[in-house]
This record gives structure tokens, C-alpha cells and sequence, in this order.
């Protein structure tokens, strides 16, 4: 990319372009759109991410971003805590809540092992779940991971650790989405849902 | 979109998507990833953004953003300042400069007549214009706007401006791009390349 007349644009456009899916030619239109804001808007965008940054705090319970030392989830005494979500982040947590047909609680990875990222099992909250188990107070461990390598790899690895206590660890169904049509369905996933058919009776 | 289990971040997100071509879930994601971030790194990514606006300044002549009142091809000794391209904003600058083929000054007007965006003749660089046109060092006016009504009317406005004044004023050349197919050029185009052919001279 050709050199900018400011440092100042050129030193934004670089932060700006650090943003995953951000490149330079969109990090300079955004440094131009911010350019043509009121200084105070500037300000508040600034301000709120570092902020943010500063002060979050996480749920000591489930690892879940919280304003609490305790998210509403954890606290709220209508959730069954015998049955544990196992997730990767906190948007898998709102859009499993988003369905409203889960009535456990979660547990937020943090990450997922993934050895080209470099994040191995330390990196993210595995220790804690172990430490839920063992309580004797968890019923079944339902992971919601990804299925990619990664999220596969990590299912295995939880599972190595759990496998000892007397739970059930399941994973989320998959299947061919509802709406979809079996032509154009790869095959390992139509190849699961056979394997993994339901009674008729639950899909009603 | 779900409510967040965070203010803090609530606030972050709404921020983020204030960016041009941001929604709400992409803004989240990168919420997300500044969280994974080290604190002196997203200080430095929000106060970068908040000094540009702050103190960026903007060439005396030709509006180009600048670190300095004037800006360093206003500054040069070998540029013909008797031709003027007058173009939306610094992008362009950008991208006529990397071509090397252009040797006079800018104009930057900062934005385009846009009735639908509230954008009159009085919120962009005009006045200044025709100032210098006024001084009589000038010769030459090459518009190089964009191809859009508000293009267009931007244009138009600014001929009437000067015709009054003995210069020549002319546009960027609009073509087949090199390297296209006649055939999958729109018509538009292809007529205009017809009607402003070129010597065969200037093509070799």
C-alpha cells in the first residue's frame, strides 16, 4: 500500500487493520469515516473498547463475561446445575440461550486446542470443569463445541479427563438443518443423521 | 440480537458496529478478539484512533490530509501547480499518486453533492477552488470524480462554477480498463470509449 500524507491516519489504519477480516484498504476507510465524525463520537468508540479491555470481568463460576463476579445464568435459581454446557465462547452461550430450550448451565472454554494457534489444553478452562465433576453434584456434560479439528480434538481431550466420573458426556445432535434438503447435504453430516436417528415421537 | 451478559461490552459492540459495513455480529467478533488481546494493545489500537481525530490536520492548499499545514506535494518544488485534479478525498490522491503519471496539484473537496446524504455545494471544498482558479496561476482543472449521479451533479456544479474563467477544464478519461473484454463491458462504457477515442498515437 502506498504511503500516507499523516502518521497519525497511518498509525490508526495500522491498529485499525489488526482487527480479524480488516485489511488495509478497509482499515483506511474506516479511519476516513472516523475522520468525518464529531470528535466526542471518536472519543466514545475509543474509549469504550479500551474500557472494555480494562474492566470486564468473568463469571468465576462458568468463565461467561460478566458485569458480576457471578453471571445472571450461574445466580438465577430456576437453571438445573447438574447439566453442564460445554462451549467455546460467549456467543455460543447467547445463541443456545437464544433457543430458549436450555435450562442448564454453561461452561465457557475460552478457546478451543488448537496446535497451529498454539493454545494447547492450559490455555483454556478445562481445569475448572474437572473441578465441577468431582464435586458428585454434575449430572451430564453436553458438549457444544465445533466440528472442525480443533473442536474435535478438544471433545477428545475433555472426554479423556471426564471419562472417569460416573456422568453422561453427549455432544449436540447433528444433522441436516430443518428446512434443508438431503441433495445437497455433504455426506458425513447425512451420513450422521442416519447413524444418529432419532424415535419419530421426539421429532414432533 | 440477544442482550449481552456485559454492559461493558454491550457498549463496545454498539461502538463497533457505528463503523461503516459493521453489523452487530461482526462487531461482536471483534469484541471478542480485543478481549483476547493484551490491555497495552487495545490502549494503543483505541488511542490511536482517538489522537488521529484529534490532531490531524488538514494542507492549507489542497485540504489533503496532512501532518503539517501544508501538505508535501503542495511543499514540492517539482510539481505544475497551474493544473489542479480535483478528486472526492485522500484515497484517490492515493491512488493517482501510485499511477506516477500525474505531475500537478490536488483539490481534495472531502465528499460529493448528496441531497440524499444532506451534503450541499456549501460542506465540501468549493470556495477554495475557485479561489485559486481566481489568481490566475491556473490552467487546467482535471475533474477526477466519481461515475454517480451525485458524481455527476458534483460536476456540473463545479463547471458552472468555472466556466466563467479562462482555464480548460476537463475530466478523467472514462474506457474500456485495460486488460477487459469488449464484450462484457456495459454499454455506457463502451459507447463513451467510441465517442472519445484517442489517436492511436497516445494508446502506444
Amino acid at each position: 500500500m502506498e504511503s500516507l500524507p499523516s502518521k497519525l491516519v497511518e498509525n490508526a489504519v495500522n491498529e485499525l487493520s489488526r482487527l480479524p477480516g480488516i485489511g488495509k484498504k478497509t482499515a483506511l476507510r474506516l479511519a476516513l469515516f472516523l475522520l468525518k465524525q464529531d470528535k466526542s463520537m471518536v472519543e466514545d468508540f475509543g474509549n469504550a473498547v479500551i474500557r472494555m479491555r480494562q474492566d470486564v470481568r468473568y463469571c468465576t463460576i462458568c468463565h461467561n463475561i460478566s458485569d458480576d463476579d457471578v453471571c445472571e445464568i450461574c445466580k438465577s435459581t430456576k437453571r438445573n446445575r447438574a447439566i453442564i454446557c460445554v462451549v467455546e465462547d460467549i456467543r455460543d452461550v447467547m445463541a443456545i440461550e437464544n433457543t430458549s430450550q436450555y435450562n442448564g448451565v454453561y461452561h465457557v472454554l475460552g478457546g478451543i486446542i488448537s496446535p497451529i494457534e498454539g493454545i494447547g489444553p492450559g490455555d483454556i478452562n478445562v481445569k475448572t470443569l474437572v473441578e465441577k465433576v468431582k464435586t458428585g453434584e454434575v449430572k451430564e456434560i453436553i458438549m457444544a463445541l465445533p466440528t472442525t479439528i480443533e473442536g474435535d480434538t478438544t471433545n477428545f481431550y475433555l472426554y479423556k479427563q471426564l471419562k472417569e466420573y460416573e456422568i453422561t458426556v453427549s455432544t449436540i445432535a447433528r444433522g441436516i438443518a430443518i428446512g434443508d434438503d438431503l441433495e445437497y447435504t455433504d455426506e458425513i453430516t447425512l451420513g450422521r443423521s442416519i447413524i444418529n436417528r432419532t424415535p419419530y415421537i421426539n421429532s414432533i
